[in-house]
């Protein structure tokens, strides 16, 4: 038995995380075994790498440093966790994974999406996502949603230009282009039920016909 | 104003340090201006990098997030000491660099050395060493040695089996193999004298004569 890997994609405040803790209690519901999860998922190594990158003092942190340290937190969560629940047969939901990398790192920081994605294929080997789901909204609606919410925590990225975060979303424009079996796009610029409904059906769709 | 990189490897015990720091010194008296390091060098990120590498309670540390941890290591030491003294125009002795990884992780821990020397070119783009000396012992000889010695600490390296070593030192022998122009080979089965006399006229003649 061997379940699935899904992950979800999509700049700031494309509501993604969210969609995803719901979308697990709707799977659940329909009696799935869901693992919702994402880096470092509580993996005590990738905890540490995460510190590093994070820490507002590490100012000298190179973007090569970074999208290396950013591969080695994701090898480990994948090895921790990922790989023994896929045996398991669950199905996982992953909030962000290569994409990410490929959509931050390789083009918005200007590294290369192909350089990027070598250091990454190293990290995962063969395991590409079964399926993601890409959660599309213009990046300057994502920004006012986050703008609005006072709630959410502030985070370095939430301090980028917004043509840092223009750059992300046309990478995401490339990688549905490049991956257009894997990728799904989901309208994201709708409402809460709306976005949940569409990324419920599309994976209940995927989990039935692959 | 550009000066030279050159590097220090071999297994344990052959006796490379010693004379690094050592080589330095002779080489300061003929009035170079030398600088030596080795990973992670001083440079805080690097150290916070290698502290989860060498943490005795990070049993579940994967052979490929190791890998990937060493390169970030690598870069951030390249980035904030090796290339702005490259810059001044200094000679830089580096106690181990890319050649290390390749014979430990990529063949002794089974990885693949073109693997790893790809997440490697991520890590140090097109700059590979002028110039490095293998310092060749047996490994069982190496071993010897370090036994033999009270005062050195015991590394996690040191409670591998021979059989490690051996790999190693076989890696050692394909890389000479491999870059026989970037890599001379110095005898390190002899007195601390004459390796040191080996190794200080070898990087002589290379700064004379390319």
């Amino acid at each position: 038995m061997r379940g699935y890997f899904i992950t979800f994609e999509g700049g700031e405040g494309s509501g993604k995380s969210s969609i995803l803790k719901s979308a697990e209690q709707k799977l659940a519901d329909l009696g799935l075994d869901v693992l919702s999860t994402r880096e470092p998922g509580g993996i005590e190594i990738a905890e540490k790498i995460r510190e590093i990158i994070l820490n507002p003092e590490h100012t000298a942190m190179d973007a090569r440093t970074e999208a290396l340290l950013y591969a080695a937190a994701r090898r480990q969560h994948l090895t921790e966790k990922v790989l023994p629940a896929l045996k398991e047969g669950k199905i996982i939901l992953c909030d962000r994974f290569v994409d990410s990398s490929l959509a931050y790192q390789g083009f918005a920081r200007k590294l290369g999406i192909e350089e990027v994605f070598t250091i990454n294929k190293f990290a995962i080997q063969d395991l590409m996502p079964d399926k993601t789901l890409f959660f599309d909204i213009e990046p300057k609606k994502g920004l006012e949603r986050i703008a609005a919410n006072k709630d959410r925590e502030r985070n370095r990225l939430d301090l980028e230009t917004i043509q840092f975060h223009e750059d992300v979303y046309e990478a995401y424009q490339m990688l549905v282009s490049k991956f257009p079996d894997r990728i799904q796009v989901i309208n994201a610029d709708q409402s809460f039920e709306q976005v949940e409904s569409e990324a419920v059906n599309a994976i209940a769709h995927f989990l039935k016909n692959g």
